[in-house]
């Protein structure tokens, strides 16, 4: 029987985050040895329950047992690089610039300078990883490894896996000595509850991933604050795929293959799901339409995340469907209708019809046939921000449309050549964020070690004593940190 | 006489937002080396016409020719300093993570990241830096040296000055064959231009320095945009300084002189100047205040910027001296009331009126006498963002006051120790930000090279061949700039 949890009251949720506030300063002040440690230990803990884990979520959720398996080691993965980044001091970005006592016409001053973390950071679940982007997931990390307390709402989709992940975290913060605060987790289906975390003085930024709806209405109660605070919301994206012929010309078939893996991993319901595959019209485009459409047509139905989800789903994709000039080239099996589909416009009809735009969350595509290249290059420069965009296409492909190369890096925030957009490595070189609306603020990730800068803010030291400044600006570089000291790089 | 310019009309800034819009892309891919030399020509270009800037800035800003060509020299500095960190891909902040075909228990591809530019930016320039934050300053130069395209809007304090400017910019422009449209200078008194502008499409970032009902209205427009964009609004502060007894017994005299100088620097007229002194009742104190009393005694009164600005000191003086419990302790010399001012109150005053938290823009100081290292602290937890935070103690008060150094950590971008907070080195360590109300975000900072990433966005190249790859991002470093490839930082 299903675990009912109620929302949390204004007054528990105030007490809850004047204990996050509380514990700013001192787990602020831990060294990034004991943070590092702290990390890792909800890793291991994770780790010791991954089985309890992955079952329990796969209740909640209907995921397979491999896939939460795999994302519980992920989400380990995680913790324990960002870990070693902030160990490392990379997210510190320390610049040192010394005096110039000698210099006209005026001397230098010792100035030096490092990231600090912002504060309590209020993180919002996702539906769609239990484990990596909830809980003890990106979000949290980033804001643990920056020194923030965390805040965690537990997604009501999978309340009770993330209760379960909470009381693993709270068990490692407790063995670490950490203070009482620095990690809390809370219950709250009705909206109420988020936007009273979001407006809470005490909360300083915010990490979220979910809908364009709930992203963006948090971001503009974060705006409307008397102090405006930082929101990182990862809102989806389409992730366009362009297939350029000189690719298809080599290996159509192969392509159509990866590309029904990306279109259905996951029952569909990754943020990076290739929701549009735009070609051009031609005998390689069918070669690969129709072996595109004979993989589609194999997939078997699934249960998706929750029912809101599915409901959502077969809305969105009988709206698409029942567009003018639309067409279903293949579902999958299971049912009168499948799961998994792919539908067909023109690049004509899709320019001139703006809901063709919009995502079906779930293994939903839709091939846009374009008459030429022209076509393809002006539904380019009409897409919105997107997280990620594919260019599949051979090299000479590439060079011979330098305006749709420009046109798709202006959209994106991870470009991909010949691979498929789902599957997001994390490692310092990741994107995972993108040009509104795949995100509120481009110039951040939520995936990989950078995305523990969304949490920190620089604070300068001016003319301090050597022994009387932190750490990690002293001369002797005590903790071994790559440093821009007078403007070059040394450790 | 003087010349007066006239509102630009909608359809105008409809075209030059366009312009702009289309030198994105060709400006944007100008080599690291040609947007150096740009910047730089603009420098020299500056420097030609030093004399006849810093005379005109003169008789429009009342500002003194020294100060006025020492800015100018800033400014240069700054170009020039920008220049220098963009040609050595300080703000490309590149990493790579190369493919490891082997790994379990997915291989992993190849993945590299840039930091790319947003797009056209919009400048507001400041009234009271009519070179260093104005047509061709800091923000201009942050945008330019991050490849993006500037439209700047001249402060109609110094509309003559800036046009000046502006011929120069587009001179250096034209003659390194910049794509018209790089850099556009506009007149707009009324704040229906500002707003035109912040709302208008082409436009995807903006810089702000300036009052904070402007920053914060800028903001709020940019956030309600049906696409959000990021505004950087620098807003100004108070710039708290608490005056620890340790120090002041030893050096009351010297700090008071050093005091005396920072308040009535530029007529007041700067984001760091001090407002509020902060010290503990006591013989020290009472030295500190005599001596800082004498010396504004002696300055005499000058211009400010502009009638407007003066006027806002006279009536926001008044009001803060007619406050109940706070005392006028000397003015300058020149008229009735001089212009230099130092008022005096008590910490339990201070606490109970808000009144006295805002900023009197000019060179006005309160001196804040708390009873005890309490009441201090009370002051501290219960203070605004600020730009800086000074600290005047001897080490021994730094390490007995845990807490306070803690509260003023929590609320500065720049910390100062026994220095004073006017003077903002342009240098790779400096952060000219805060937390709100000084700025609207203050992961970032309007001096110092790191401003150029206000206006820039990451950009992940993932399976991309080595020679699609941007210079950047080539396993041979044609550029030799540093990167951190597989999470070590080599060149």
């Amino acid at each position: 029987m299903p675990v009912t949890y109620t929302d949390i009251t204004p007054a528990a949720l105030d007490k809850t985050l004047t204990l996050a506030a509380q514990a700013f300063i001192p787990y602020k002040n831990t060294s990034l040895q004991a943070r590092r440690d702290f990390l890792y230990a909800i890793a291991a803990g994770l780790e010791a329950d991954r089985d309890g884990l992955a079952a329990l979520a796969a209740e909640e959720t209907h995921l397979g047992i491999d896939r939460l398996t795999g994302e519980v080691n992920r989400t380990c993965w995680q913790l324990r690089s960002y870990a070693d980044a902030a160990l490392a001091g990379h997210p510190l970005d320390c610049r040192i610039d010394t005096a110039l006592p000698d210099r006209k016409p005026a001397p230098r001053v010792d100035i030096r300078k490092m990231m600090v973390p912002l504060g309590p950071v209020a993180v919002f679940g996702s539906s769609n990883f239990p484990f990596a982007y909830s809980t003890a997931g990106g979000d949290t990390a980033c804001a643990l490894a920056a020194g923030c307390p965390a805040i965690v709402k537990a997604h009501p989709a999978h309340a009770a896996t993330s209760e379960r992940v909470a009381g693993i975290v709270s068990k490692a913060a407790a063995a670490a000595g950490m203070p009482e605060g620095v990690f809390s987790h809370i219950h709250g289906a009705a909206f109420e509850v988020g936007k009273a975390l979001v407006l809470h003085p005490a909360v300083k930024a915010v990490g979220f991933t979910g809908s364009t709806t709930g992203g963006k209405a948090l971001f503009d109660l974060a705006a409307g604050r008397p102090d405006p605070i930082p929101v990182f919301s990862e809102m989806g994206s389409v992730n366009p795929v362009y297939l350029l012929p000189g690719r298809l010309a080599e290996a159509a078939p192969a392509v159509a293959a990866a590309y029904a893996g990306s279109i259905t991993l996951g029952v569909g319901q990754f943020c990076t799901n290739p929701g549009l595959l735009i070609g051009i019209a031609g005998p390689h485009l069918d070669t690969f339409v129709s072996e595109l459409a004979a993989a589609i047509a194999k997939v078997p139905s699934a249960t998706m995340l929750h029912p809101g989800i599915a409901k959502a789903y077969a809305d969105n994709r009988a709206t698409a469907l029942s567009q003018k000039g639309v067409t279903l080239v293949a579902h999958g099996t299971g049912g009168p209708e499948g799961l998994a589909t792919l539908a067909r416009t023109t690049g004509a009809t899709f320019l001139a019809n703006p809901q063709l735009y919009k995502e079906v969350f779930g293994p939903y595509s839709l091939l846009i046939e374009c008459a030429d290249a022209a076509e393809m290059l002006a539904i380019a420069g009409k897409m919105e921000g997107q997280l990620t965009t594919t260019f599949i296409g051979s090299e000479t492909d590439y060079r011979e449309n330098p305006a749709l190369v420009e046109a798709l890096e202006q959209h994106c925030g991870r470009f991909i050549f010949n691979g498929i957009p789902t599957g997001v490595e994390v490692s310092p070189a990741m994107q995972h964020g993108g040009p509104y609306p795949a995100t509120t603020d481009s110039r951040f990730t939520s995936v990989g070690e950078d995305g523990i800068r969304r949490f920190m803010r620089p604070l300068c030291f001016q003319q301090f004593p050597e022994h009387l400044l932190p750490d990690a600006l002293r001369d002797s570089n005590p903790l071994k940190i790559w440093r821009l000291v007078n403007n070059q790089w040394t450790r």
